[in-house]
């Protein structure tokens, strides 16, 4: 059994890219007994965000997420990153053998500056604070979407600098985890789907916005009886990634991707396939989706989760940030 | 009575120039009353230390120089920076609201690289450290040399920018404090006196070695009866620092400079220049030795100072951390 962690940051509801991407593996693991470590990255979140109600509001509402989808807190510790703040100082120390070359590579705060978001120091720092976040628990393992792989490589790298400078064995590296058929998940608009960009779907949406939201999603003007190419459409791959590859709904949405004229005299086009990804959704997620409203009913049990799941995470922090600082002379 | 805050590098025994730019400052407000906070930069250190038994050693020896001095705790708080953990959290909050072009501009960052030192993360970001060290205690004023002036700015530039971006009037903008007759005092080569240049001059240094190092200082190649230019001797520059620019020996000491032939048949040379400073480092620094000699068998005591100054200084951070994490949402 593994120590496994992962955090998401806190900028809105969860969404189906964080479910596909990390959720969905986190409950995976869950049923494999490993001990989880998961939280909710707020300080994070204050690289982009500048509203503090939205941001607590935000916070909460995904703890509730979290505990909605299946995350069992008797197995899993769930905490707010700044109930931890210890990672704060373990990130300065690992600031101090992290090359600056190191983060000038990373290519995910290119990628944020480069769609606009503020270069603060912040963002820019980023891959240290989640090195830390990472570091401080000792996990072993760290299920990733693509695009965080390099960022598990810089925690490695970190780690493994800060042990070789300070001659000390104070971090273990940890390995990343990417789920077997992850790939990036495309938001409605074809891009990555990401809060930031404001292309996600969100599985918790009341019925009609879900829709609206789902008939909504980008494709190529290619009409009811012509063939499509279901690897290259938004539709079809979010109905992969929710469904499994190897399900059988997926390969018969395939095969009415490539042979629309015999689905009868309709053919099939993209609004037929929206109305089958908006039924899944609604089908596979119609459990989370009841437990949500009775969490919302108890905010007493959300605290309760949230307290016990600190107390875990900042002992095992404590100990690790005391192991650093001793070696490095603190 | 202002709130005054200040901090050394602990990389090292204290310097003539820590002494000219900033122990000498601390003694005088000290005097005129003020409320004062002065540190020992140990995160700081890291930036560049890879040696925790001597980043130990100099940060317990830089406590002891301070009360050498004539730090009196009673009026002024002393305290190691790691014991309040608080400024790296305080630290990850400003770096979110600081342009990496802000740090780009910092003169010291690309002073320290060009000099050789590693180009890390901790090095780079510096600046946001020490804003955290300043604010977290609401310092009103902190007495700089003239190479930190630029930093009493960026410090000024977060809190300014934190309070407005997050409509909170968190942080108190702090000042500056330039010594009346503040200049960069020279090391024995020239440059800026600087531990991490190794150049400097200790006034707590054995009478031999201190006596070696004020002769090894380097001069042009001026011979005892030429008429020499105190204002760009190095030797001059220390005495002046050390006596004071209006005090009858320094006087007397340019005048010997500008007409050695009038002193008698040796004249006056840089080796005379040398032993006038010398003697002066003796005399100026009698007691803070003597006093020293007292302190260095009493570690008792100091772990009482220690532990004092920090209890004060973590009081006020704490207060100042919940108001920053309450005005961005945590």
């Amino acid at each position: 059994m593994s120590r496994i962690l992962s955090g998401i940051q806190s900028s809105g509801q969860l969404h189906l890219g964080n479910y596909c991407g990390a959720i969905r593996q986190f409950l995976d693991l869950q049923a494999q007994g490993h001990e989880m470590f998961v939280f909710v990255a707020t300080y994070h979140a204050l690289t982009a965000m500048r509203d503090p109600l939205a941001l607590r509001a935000s916070c909460r509402q995904m703890v509730v997420d979290y505990l909605a989808f299946g995350l069992d807190p008797a197995q899993t510790s769930i905490y707010v990153q700044h109930d931890v703040p210890e990672v704060t100082e373990l990130a300065w120390l690992l600031a101090c053998v992290c090359p600056t070359s190191l983060m000038d590579k990373a290519v995910s705060y290119k990628d944020k500056v480069g769609k606009g978001f503020s270069a603060n120091v912040g963002l820019y720092t980023y891959p240290i604070l989640q090195a830390a976040d990472i570091l401080a628990p000792a996990a072993d393992v760290v299920p990733v979407g693509k695009d965080q792989v390099q960022h598990i490589e810089i925690t490695r790298d970190l780690a493994g600098r800060f042990n070789s400078e300070f001659n000390a064995d104070v971090f273990k590296l940890p390995t990343h985890r990417l789920a077997p058929d992850a790939e990036l998940l495309p938001g409605v608009d074809g891009e990555k789907m990401s809060k930031s960009y404001g292309n996600t779907i969100d599985p918790f949406m009341d019925e009609k916005p879900l829709r609206k939201r789902i008939m909504g999603i980008k494709t190529d003007s290619k009409q009811v009886n012509d063939v499509k190419d279901p690897q290259t459409c938004t539709i079809f791959r979010l109905f992969r990634a929710i469904a499994g590859v190897n399900d059988p709904r997926t390969r018969d949405l395939a095969d009415k991707y490539l042979d629309p004229s015999k689905q009868g005299p309709d053919g099939f086009g993209y609004g037929h396939a929206k109305q089958a990804l908006f039924d899944l959704v609604l089908t596979h997620f119609a459990e989370p989706r009841a437990r949500r409203a009775g969490l919302m009913a108890d905010q007493g049990y959300i605290d309760e989760v949230l307290k016990q799941g600190a107390a875990k995470a900042r002992g095992a922090a404590r100990i690790t940030v005391d192991r650093a600082r001793h070696a490095v002379g603190l």
